[in-house]
């Protein structure tokens, strides 16, 4: 007999807001493999509820005795774990794939979103979370949250996501996933990414025919419409 | 009856010296494909040689009564034409993944590079390229070949490559090539840019028990020693 596996995912105030793009990399790749989760908000200052994980960051996934952190590990988990179930891979040139694109979106492409969306994260956090979030971003990115606000700044930012966007657009002028036909777990990553953003505040720097955008929509209705379906900060 | 293709590279004052990453990535396609090549050397001011691809730059392939030119559009056109021989994508998976490693090379790694060789570029090539060379690179870069070679420049040039790189250490920390267990044209790309530096100057920024250092000697081994084989500027 098995029990659902249980996500520890980042919420804000609204506990149903999640927003984290390494939590969304899980919630889909276990939609991927066809598998129930029961998710659990969690706020960056509740570090004794994944104290079992060893560490204080989220996803955090609960199965059976597995405790499982970092979301790159948790998709090793499940692929191996459920060998039977959809490949979140689909082979050793999908993997190479996820390998390289994992860590594009890690130094490129989250830097650049974060740009445009960290004062509006900081508005629909917790109200114990606004400090931490507050000091770790500032210090990361080296000004205020205030300051990325700014209509100059915002200008500066969209124009370095628009460049960034470009190692995306190539791929996906060609095929309609990141993997070809079908999205696999490369896709969960850069997706992971938008809806973060997305679940924040309207993507209005994505022209309709911009391949970014098709491809988002495709993601967006993928899995039965799992992404859809999220909380929005802003409806 | 089948004539060995002809294919246009660059070259230096020295004729051998062949140093495109854009003719190399064909090169070692054409290997990979278990294909002869004649190559032929050709300079930036060669316009009329490769007239007859309707444009100014190479690689230019000549296969019996095709004439193809850019180095991704020769790739798909050995790949369709020469279906029975080793694929150059290995699947669906490996197109996607050449297709997300290209724009990266071409405007991260191709850039990074290029700081810390440029100078010495133009020191090889043939008296009638240098002009043309130092005008257009220097608009691109928006700065003097020789404040380049400058000490705290190149320092600084260093530091960026470094932080660039970490894109390749993370897939081959976890497996020998960019494709997986043997290389595909994603290699091939990447392999471009590197034998384009190294055939221009020694790679000292590559330390030996950086991951990339060991790809690249493999990379060097594969195909015959092809890249290995390759006459350098400096000695």
């Amino acid at each position: 007999m098995s029990t659902t596996p249980r996500l520890y995912e980042l919420a804000g105030a609204d506990p149903e807001l999640r927003f984290s793009p390494y939590c969304w990399r899980i919630r889909v790749a276990l939609a991927h493999k066809q598998l129930d989760v029961q998710t659990l908000a969690w706020r960056f200052t509740d570090k004794e509820a994944i104290a079992a994980s060893g560490q204080g960051k989220v996803p955090v996934l609960i199965d059976g005795e597995a405790c499982v952190h970092d979301s790159w590990a948790i998709a090793e988990y499940l692929e191996s774990r459920h060998a039977d179930r959809p490949s979140l891979f689909g082979g050793e040139h999908g993997l190479a794939l996820a390998r390289f694109v994992r860590p594009w979106v890690d130094t490129a492409l989250h830097p650049a979103l974060a740009r445009l969306i960290l004062p509006d994260i900081h508005a629909v956090l917790h109200e114990r979370d606004r400090d931490y979030f507050r000091r770790t971003r500032e210090a990361a990115f080296g000004c205020t949250l205030e300051s990325l606000a700014e209509p100059a700044q915002r200008e500066a930012s969209l124009k370095a996501l628009d460049r960034t966007l470009r190692m995306l657009r190539a791929p996906l002028s060609a095929q309609p996933f990141l993997a070809g036909r079908a999205p696999n777990h490369a896709d969960h990553i850069v997706f992971g990414a938008f809806q973060w953003a997305r679940v924040i505040r309207p993507l209005d720097f994505l022209g309709q025919d911009d391949p970014v955008h098709g491809w988002l929509e495709r993601m967006l209705d993928a899995y039965g419409g799992l992404g859809r379906s999220a909380r929005l900060a802003y409806r």
